[in-house]
């Protein structure tokens, strides 16, 4: 068996989905927030505590894995699952997000594929869609992404026409290479803002039959809120109803909402972990920094009607200490509040789908979250 | 009750000791090596990591909870207990160690205490034998350790007799504002590798009748090994039988099996954490350093025998990988270990000594470890 989706509902009101992800490595509900495991680890926690956040599924970096330690390792190790101990569903991205980010500057687009420098070494490096699904093959994911062209959010119509065509030929390509029947493969649509791009994109990538598809391009720096949200308006309605959505690297709770009200199904993004070595913690009420002295005596949980393992044991006092000095179990303890807080957003969010209130809901959350 | 220490037996062929302590936050067998939980945390470990290692008790630094957070706010929190989330027994040492050693340099030391300059942020900060044990009483730890003055491995013989004798009418004065009836308060032993200055400094301070002895001033840069255990051998004699000896700051394996040979209870040090962290690990057959690049593909744990988290769980091949990408996991992992390690290896001197074979088990460990 490979990733099948099942449609439980559509919320009555919105576009909003309720569903169940069958993998070889267990079942998962959507709405679902994705935590980000990028080296083979979310980052500060070990697989238990990962799976206490509830969560359904994490996301591996393609192109971290493929520098260091490298496919071939993993694949000593009996691939990922076994690699990183972790026996709950994984997906990887493509490596094209990275190339494209971490490698800036020093990229070179060809048809063949990416020429660009290791953001590690300088070494040169060229990703192809071949040989990303090749890399992802030997990961042995239980979903894999196309690699797919990630433009700016500064590139023009003109610009984005040729990517997209250039990004649909890729899928191809990686699509008949990829070769290992435990393995999902996701398509990508692109298409920046641009509803006609976004139409042709969708159609097409539907065309070549995936096993489910994402919505790309839309989190990157300099995006505006207006265009991600347009971005899913333009795809979704060419996506079938009987195959997994999902938008990359989007974890803020508004874009979730948002994101979820348009008909996506799965989201992933390290800002919830990121933030928290930084001591920022999400509450009902708004982010707060714990780096704020007025934490220094505050004897409550970061928050209290959450039932993850840093609210249950430590105090906002004690946190902020070990944030303040530099004790990696702040930014432990805060990942795992802040990982928990968006898988508990999209479980109150599959609650108000069930109960064809997710509008409610929504204004309710985003109320009390945006107040301060 | 405070904490009690009830010895069960001396092994036939040496001065190895066997025993128990009972404290308000409950019991464990000594020879015992306690983990350090440096400000307040074990580093990159939760409490019921550091339990499952099977440790008896823990150390904190007076001297750094001092800075930060404060004294005052752990005692708001409710006490270090509270404050960590640990449950179970916790010695703070008396800051003079920390005074002497990171405050290098910058140190004057008077009758009254030592002036230094705060090592995070240079401020003038004075510590004396009164404020160190009302720091501790505010911690709220099961064993408070006298202030003492710590001089470095290069000491005269004349230095090291006024400073013996000051290290006496500071816990004198120590002891005299001891004020929290759950605190053990601990006495400590210099004097450096003088036999005169050990016997003298021992029958001096277990005249003040302390609820236990430590055996101070042998973990310093630049002491030899040699002087470590003359340090202990001069010291034992005049120890009283029922209370607890503590030998501080010690953690090599050979110096843990030395130190019980010698009548040492309990031992604490940084080691096994400080070089998890640095991708060290101890095994049966020494020390081993993951950066190593043929742990690479090396499918095995740690140790194939070892019953901790990080063995039954993850390869050499994972954490190494970890490690070279800088993932806290790695050292997280390896810290368990570690820790693990070293309290298996009081556990089998327990057994040692409980057969009368410490010194065959001595032998035949030493002879593995350091055979590489």
């Amino acid at each position: 068996m490979i990733v099948k989706y099942n449609l439980i509902k559509t919320e009555k009101n919105t576009k909003a989905r309720l569903g169940k992800i069958e993998t070889n490595y267990g079942t998962f509900d959507t709405p679902m927030f994705m935590p980000v495991g990028t080296r083979g680890t979310v980052k500060s926690l070990n697989p238990e505590e990962v799976k206490a956040c509830h969560s359904g599924i994490v996301l591996a970096n393609t192109y971290h894995l493929w520098l260091r330690p490298g496919e071939d390792i993993v694949d000593l190790c009996g691939g990922l699952h076994k690699f990183m101990n972790y026996d709950g569903p994984i997906l990887t991205d493509s490596g094209g997000y990275q190339v494209f980010s971490l490698a800036k500057n020093k990229k070179d687009i060809t048809e063949e594929g990416v020429n660009f420098k290791s953001h590690i070494d300088g070494k040169k490096l060229l990703l192809t869609p071949e040989k990303s699904i090749e890399i992802q093959n030997k990961l042995d994911s239980d979903i894999a992404m196309s690699f797919d062209e990630c433009p700016p959010a500064s590139a023009t119509h003109e610009y984005l026409e040729n990517s997209v065509k250039r990004t649909l030929r890729w899928a191809e390509r990686g699509k008949k290479v990829h070769n290992n029947p435990r393995q999902a493969l996701f398509g990508i649509v692109q298409g920046g803002p641009y509803e006609d791009l976004r139409k042709y994109s969708a159609i097409e990538t539907v065309k070549m039959n995936f096993d489910g598809y994402s919505i790309g391009g839309v989190a990157n720096d300099g995006e505006s809120k207006e265009d991600m949200y347009k971005a899913i308006d333009y795809s979704v309605p060419y996506l079938p109803e009987d195959k997994l959505r999902y938008l990359m690297g989007v974890g803020e709770p508004v874009d979730i909402l948002e994101g979820v009200e348009r008909g996506v199904d799965i989201f992933d993004c390290v800002l919830p972990t990121r933030i928290a070595r930084h001591g920022q913690a999400f509450t009902r009420d708004g982010k707060i920094n714990l780096n704020n002295a007025k934490y220094k005596t505050d004897l409550d949980p970061i928050e209290k009607d959450c039932d993850c393992y840093c609210c249950k044991n430590y105090t906002r006092a004690y946190i902020r200490h070990l944030i303040s000095v530099g004790e990696t179990l702040g930014g432990r303890l805060l990942s795992i509040h802040n990982i928990r807080f968006l898988i508990r957003l999209t479980e109150e969010i599959r609650e108000a789908i069930e109960k064809d209130s997710f509008l409610e809901y929504k204004k309710e959350f985003l109320d009390r979250y945006e107040k301060r």
